[in-house]
């Protein structure tokens, strides 16, 4: 068995068809609560044994209510349909008889992808300081408290990390486990949704920003290392915004996309 | 009883709690089968009104069988969680006793959305040449039959019209209704999959570009008139593509963003 906390703490077990046991750790809370990414987390490994193949392709996420740290929970799961390249799995996670979030997902082999013959990637990735010369996110003002830090290891490029200095709603950095767990595929779901709000950038401490929906496109299994990232709202407006994130492995490659509508409450 | 073609086209009525009655028409196929935005419409509108709110915000569909153009439909609906400000629901479309699609949704009012106290919209429409000096998308070689012409009119910015000619995957331009029927909020998520698909423009003919899934949120209710449009893939590659959209109405103002991930076959 894995001695991984993020393998040890997203275990599911199943409990009758379509029923998973699972139990949420208040390790990996952002202030009160689980960070989305990681309450997302046990359900995306109860639906990718349900769909029968590795690799999460597209994750969307709608977040109802908060989850509850150091409590347990069921995850109900449906095979929508299987395929032979792509399966879709839908799941939810119940805690104290409410439910958390609703997950729709499609899963395919990455393993199994060759070499394109029409590759174009225009989205290098950003030029940032290496995570040595980065700030540790717990070390920003952000105003909240992190106890996540003990499971991420997330550094924030110091162009972005002062509250407000960046002058636009974006941020970068580098992210990995904080006990050297590799990367893989399902795990970009849960760094895609590891870095302060992006309009921390521009607006300075921000508080709680609850993502309501969250997708997640990974596009290739991360080599070993540091995973560098990028997010950017270019749509800040009425209370609400969505938020574009890009994330790549040392090697050079996009690995994942993701985009995800949140609440800006004091916006 | 509204008489334009989308709303006759897209209507479902209620038949038990949750179960609706719909019909696809073969009017808006894209060779021999239903536009994916089309296909989604009636479910969409059946998923508006279990939600009780006027305004799809975040729209994810997966696309597991192709509609079929003619023949009725069955959809299936589940009020996921309602609330004051955001109410999410679940639906699938059911043809000839196969799922064809599942979509889940975020609906709000976005009516009710006054000025921003951090506006910030980097985003700005392209600069295309009027609908009138651009091409009709039906005039492009595509390789395909368009019987969606007769409800869509799309104008191809001339810049993106011939196939491969752009050098860069990429397409821009207009789009209304063809009767004239004024754009809403859901309207722009048919718009966002109206256009050909973005690798027109760097590989010329592509033939049937299959959506897997496919999130849209509308930002902004729309104005009356043309909405322009614009769509690229910036990572194409080992035979899947992820293309992003961006439409703005005649104001000016972005009142939608759109996602895909779709299957390249040729590539």
């Amino acid at each position: 068995m894995s001695t991984w906390h993020y393998d040890l703490e997203s275990a599911v077990r199943e409990t009758a068809p379509g029923r998973w046991a699972t139990r949420l750790s208040a390790a990996w809370n952002i202030g009160a609560n689980p960070n989305g990414g990681y309450a997302a987390a046990s359900t995306l490994r109860a639906l990718c044994q349900v769909a029968g193949q590795p690799d999460p392709v597209s994750v969307t996420t709608h977040y109802l209510r908060p989850g509850l740290g150091d409590r347990p929970g069921e995850i109900l799961t449906e095979l929508v349909k299987p395929g032979r390249r792509v399966s879709t799995a839908a799941g939810r996670l119940i805690q104290d008889g409410k439910e958390r979030l609703r997950m729709l997902a499609a899963f395919a082999d990455l393993s199994a992808e060759g070499a394109s013959s029409h590759p174009e990637q225009s989205l290098p990735p950003p030029r940032l300081p290496p995570p040595d010369r980065c700030r540790a996110r717990i070390t920003l003002d952000q105003g909240i408290d992190l106890p996540i830090a003990s499971r991420l290891d997330v550094r924030i490029d110091p162009a972005f990390a002062e509250p407000g200095a960046a002058g636009r709603a974006e941020i970068a950095g580098w992210v990995r486990f904080a006990d050297g767990r590799p990367p893989d595929s399902a795990a970009l779901v849960l760094f895609a949704d590891a870095f302060p709000p992006s309009p921390y950038g521009l607006l300075g401490q921000v508080g709680w920003v609850p993502t309501l929906e969250l997708t997640v496109h990974v596009r290739r299994r991360p080599a070993a290392g540091w995973i560098a990232a990028r997010f950017r709202s270019r749509d800040l407006a009425d209370g609400t915004m969505v938020e574009d994130g890009e994330l790549w492995d040392e090697a050079g490659n996009l690995v994942a996309r993701s985009r995800q509508l949140a609440l800006l409450l004091g916006g």
